[in-house]
């Protein structure tokens, strides 16, 4: 039954894209402000929906924390509707004609961009990407299927209830946006297989998915939002400044991707350095697990002693792992063993320093003095995000509106028959 | 036992792979050019080596197609190796940066295009892949694990030694390359799983390999290589020039994946226009497998009935589906349907529905008035050909070196916190 259910599922999707292929740039913004004054009208709907959810979240004994991230208040919802115009406003990716040539033969062969077709999203709890998904796929003319958290079941159908009702007010199929209404989780690796409608699927969620998806989708997935981040402090790194910005790094949001997970400090300045920044960390309430060597540079503190388990834990708490190491060779032979590809930093006065580790280092984002905090679309200012991804294929680090892209070569000729 | 020689595989790999990665275009011209020297030295021992894999296709009675396909004798390999030329003459894709811009708080972001690290090429039994993709992944500075069809074990052996030995000859770890020489079938399948080291699959293979990826693989897989390609011809097409196309199309290469594997006929000339090209297709030993309508026109011929398997197969002999359309959506409708998404043409006059066709497509290659056999990375002037993409995410249709590489984000600042 599940099995129909998503056949269905998928063919009302492809068939929904084809529709929304070549809409003009004008007609997907008015689409996307038709969803926005939905929204708006039925905010009082949408956010009783999600008291429902919060309701049945408290009585199931959720934590605080979780409880935050699924509730949609009148003011968060209003935000959410407002994001919307940030993304009428970008720039139209599609149609966009490129390496255009003039072959010998007389063909004129070029690439257009073109929406992927069908994307699959698998996401937590949180009512927000089920607007921020579905407007970023119609802006780029895809049709979308959405798997969100069961806990917001009740407002993800609220708000999908909304949009489709706007899809179709413009005249065009309410399938464009679709979602997986029932909280079966075969249902999840059924999607995953779902390759004959389904051209991407991104899980927006922790480790367990990311690694569900890797392994059982017979569909392209675009892993990510792992972030086992590093920062090396070098023998020539202003010390004081570096200081702030390890602090931001770790401390400012410490829950998301790119906070910092691991600092490496150039042993000769550990003994110089470490007693400040242990200061400066544990004044913030950040735990520290450092290697030996760190435990005996600063026998004051209570430092958990790290291991290749810790240095291998993406934190998302406050809590930092310290690596005291001979030199950049090692924090890079550190980073290649330990990390997720997602963001590191070297912080350094020293230009060959620099140059180095931004050579070596092949991660999704490398920085050079600055926080791993920003590895993310609006401040690489990309005008949004999708994910961001960690693999290496088609998209990298933070995905913008070209990351629901594709091309088709066009080639033109006069009957022009292979020689 | 074979999992830990996956693993040993794969660091092997890995550990090369940053060797690779920042060699300037100079060294990888060097290495290059030593390879085609050291083949070049060795032919006879890579001949003599094929000769072996040749005697037993012989005594296995493999057909004269398959030992066609095996066989690599002096002036086979003379072009493999000429061809390495090519590559040597060939834009690094690699170091290129792009997106470069000054971020509002003083931070300066670009992207720098890079090697993917680690490519697995699973392929069939033609020996000069080994040579190709070795080369193409060095170009790119890519570390490879190949893995080719059992029939040509020995050759590759041969093959995949002379360059380990240039590679290491140029200071260079010889693990860039490394062939998979046992012909245990399960090391296919842990080849696919091999997620920590290798960051992409490229199966070059039929429909039962490309399946085998899509299900096993957890690592980003390159499916391709499949073409069930159409062409359809429009009520105002110049048929006779129409059909110089169809018959090349169709005849020139029956057995690659460009090739033309259904004809679509507009209704309103088809009475008219099916005699001539039924004429001109038998003419070339054509077997035509035609639906209802194109029975009833054409009488004298000896016509199987089409079915909805039949419009899926992807012929690869001297076959071919035709059918009779009312109209250029009805064409559409089919393609949709039984595409691969490969390569599908329109043959007309009318600009509108060339341009209707044009952007209601969406298979990788999509032509004007000119052959589905141009879609081929020579043909698109990429210079070589890693293979051919029917998927949409990272690279479509032929693939160049471009598609080898990936890219990061590189940021500076000034120990800059995000606020």
């Amino acid at each position: 039954m599940n099995e129909q259910y998503l056949q269905t599922l998928g063919q009302q999707a492809k068939q929904a894209s084809f529709a929304l292929a070549n809409l003009s740039s004008t007609q997907k913004s008015t689409l996307l402000n038709a969803i926005a004054s939905s929204l708006t009208a039925a905010a009082d709907e949408i956010v009783a929906a999600n008291e429902q959810d919060v309701a049945a979240a408290k009585a199931a004994g959720l934590n605080q924390a979780m409880i935050d991230r699924l509730l949609l208040n009148h003011e968060r919802l209003s935000g959410v509707i407002a994001d919307i115009d940030n993304v009428v406003g970008l720039p139209d990716p599609i149609g966009r004609e490129f390496d255009s040539r003039l072959l010998e033969n007389g063909m004129r062969l070029c690439r257009r961009s073109v929406p992927l077709g069908v994307i699959g999203v698998i996401y937590e709890a949180r009512p927000n990407v089920t607007v921020d998904i579905a407007v970023l796929a119609l802006k780029t003319g895809n049709a979308v299927i959405l798997r969100g958290g069961k806990e917001t079941l009740n407002s993800n159908m609220a708000i999908a209830k909304v949009i489709r009702a706007a899809v179709a007010s413009c005249g065009l199929p309410e399938d464009a946006v679709q979602l997986i209404d029932n909280p079966d989780r075969s249902l999840v690796t059924g999607l995953l297989k779902l390759d004959s409608y389904v051209d991407m699927i991104v899980p927006r969620g922790g480790d367990k998915l990311q690694r569900l998806c890797a392994e059982q989708a017979t569909i392209p997935v675009i892993l990510g939002g792992i972030g086992i981040c590093h920062m090396y402090v070098d023998k020539a790194a202003e010390l004081e400044r570096s200081t702030d910005v390890i602090i931001n790094a770790k401390v400012q949001r410490p829950t998301v991707c790119n906070a910092l997970d691991t600092v490496l400090v150039h042993e000769a300045v550990a003994a110089d350095y470490l007693p400040t920044l242990a200061a400066a960390l544990t004044a913030q309430g950040v735990k520290l697990v450092g290697c030996e060597a760190t435990s005996k540079l600063l026998p004051a503190y209570d430092i958990e002693a790290a291991t290749d388990e810790s240095f291998s834990t993406e934190w998302l708490s406050l809590t930092i792992g310290i690596k005291i190491v001979a030199d950049i060779d090692a924090a890079i032979a550190h980073i290649r063993q330990f990390s997720s590809g997602h963001s590191e930093a070297i912080l350094t006065d020293d230009i060959a320093a620099a140059t180095h580790f931004m050579n070596e280092v092949n991660s999704a984002a490398v920085y050079l003095n600055a926080s791993t905090r920003f590895t993310d679309g609006g401040q690489f200012g990309l005008g949004a995000e999708v994910a961001v991804s960690t693999q290496k294929l088609h998209a990298r680090g933070p995905m913008g509106l070209e990351a629901l892209t594709t091309y088709k070569w066009l080639a033109v000729g006069d009957y022009t028959a292979r020689s």
